[in-house]
């Protein structure tokens, strides 16, 4: 039986067509994608789910969730409630994707907020950056479960065993950081994860480590930090080529290896990212998605339904919620 | 009479000969730069004010500081103090030099914490992001200050009339952010400033606004990750381009270009930092300062004198203290 992924049409700044496209390349005998789309759509012979309303991006997530049980996004998101599907993936609005999910898929038993898990492709090989947005506050008990999260991701879908895991901080030092990262950083070294401790942004992709934590505010922050340069050098690199003949023929010279480059360290490479912590696996992708990222982001959605990332994340937290805490041990 | 500027020799990662170098490339009829170092270090002719402690990178701040009042680094900051000099420049410890500042030039009066300011060499021009990490936990009155602050350096040194200030978020509506960020905002909507609302990240290279306001934390990791992402996407390309033929003559092809876009874009470009919210000017510089680097922090430092920022931003900020404050108003 192929995996089965809804996949909403709607959300993605290129247009259904764009996301259709995305789904025709990722369907094979293992992965059957379901598109959600408004009536008519072309899906080249897809299944087709009809939804006729449609969330913005500048609408409220939790209101419009609410207000509009018939968008595609929300219909898709339900289709993996309902066992209509095993995974849904969008490139919708993220805060309606987080909405959406807690109201129809709801948290994973213990968990206290989900984790938005992005891949960075660093230098050294893949790197989990997580929470890159979720929430915009944490407490010290979410940067655990957040930790808990990504070593999973690094262990079931990268591959890697006994992945190392850092805390994003203003220094390497343990006595350096917010009042948050100090305390995150006690229940880190207290985890059993193979915690190395902190890490700085300046080595977010060179990949100092497997998985790195870090709050939604924070994490996003550094996200769009990279992203930003990236374009800007690349772009500033373009501008300056152009004012020369010689810039213009060098461009032409290294146009294959700024393309490989731009390429590997473009943190949309992954096409999408994971909302864990929740009963289903659902997939992020970026707004500004092409074909390829979407087909990605749909085949990330599979490799997490068969490799039961839900099931074990539930197992795995459960098994640190059975852990003697520290408050507990302190005065018993 | 000349600016007279102290200038630490013991801190940086080069050692003093380099920071004796860039002090004399900034020496002018206008700036005497005074050099604090080790008995014997040959100045060059500059005067030499003898200290004989060290305080290293990986020492505590304020009790390194209170332990070694012979410091280079602590006399430095104490002349400003006693009159000796008008301003400090320090490529050693940041936290030493806080926690010197604090102790010995102490805060202009109602600054809840200093700030530091760096210059972004943004694409659209300077930009200046304030605070890059001299507090890793703010409140929302400390971002209002720090907002005035970075306007104020805006405005006397970088000559922009009438600086736009955002606030440093992870979306551009008022209603994303941390709950920081969210009080932060309304406060900065009701402080006067030409305030234009949230930025991302990702514009922070391109300069989107003139002055970006976020708390230590987030603005030392968000300057951090433009720097990696900076020296991570050059080295891949020099990697890339050295792997073929092509690659390599394209290289030698784009060298100045690619120089010039290092050059321009990279933070460090500025030399130096100011450490704002002091009762004497403070210019911070990153520890692997060259020569040119120091050279750059010590016009900086001086170019401040000269503008009587302290002075002026004391009066700027007693200025926003008598304005009524919202809670008085919504009481009284």
């Amino acid at each position: 039986m192929p995996v089965r992924v809804a996949v909403d049409a709607l959300g993605g700044d290129r247009g259904p067509d764009e996301i259709v496209a995305g789904a025709l390349a990722s369907e094979s005998a293992a992965l059957e994608p379901v598109v959600y789309g408004r009536p008519g759509l072309d899906t080249h012979g897809l299944a087709l789910v009809e939804a006729d309303e449609e969330i913005g991006m500048d609408e409220s997530p939790v209101e419009a969730v609410r207000a509009k049980p018939g968008s595609s996004l929300v219909r898709a998101v339900r289709a993996v409630a309902d066992g209509d599907a095993q995974a849904v993936v969008s490139a919708g609005s993220t805060g309606a994707m987080l909405a959406a999910s807690l109201l129809h898929l709801r948290r994973l038993p213990g968990v206290l907020r989900p984790g938005i898990a992005v891949v960075l492709p660093a230098r050294r090989g893949p790197s989990v950056l997580i929470d890159a947005g979720a929430s915009a506050d944490a407490r010290p008990e979410q940067l655990l479960q957040f930790a808990h999260m990504g070593a999973l991701f690094s262990e079931e879908i990268l591959g890697v065993r006994d992945p190392e895991v850092r805390l994003l901080s203003i220094g390497e030092e343990a006595e350096k950081g917010s009042q948050l990262v100090l305390e995150a950083h006690e229940l880190l070294r207290e985890s059993g994860l193979r915690f190395a401790g902190n890490t700085e942004s300046r080595w977010l992709l060179e990949g100092e480590a497997d998985v790195v934590v870090t709050d939604g505010f924070t994490g996003n922050v550094a996200l769009k930090a990279l992203e930003g340069t990236i374009l800007t050098i690349l772009g500033s690199l373009r501008s300056e080529l152009g004012a020369s003949a010689r810039g213009k023929l060098g461009g032409l010279l290294i146009r294959p290896a700024a393309g490989r480059v731009r390429t590997r360290l473009d943190p949309e490479t992954y096409g999408g990212a994971y909302l864990l912590g929740l009963r289903g696996l659902v997939v992020i992708a970026h707004g500004s998605s092409s074909r390829i990222a979407i087909a990605n982001a749909i085949g990330l959605a599979a490799r997490g339904v068969e490799h039961d990332v839900v099931a074990r994340l539930e197992e795995r937290l459960s098994a640190v919620d059975r852990r003697p805490d520290r408050e507990t041990a302190d005065t018993g």
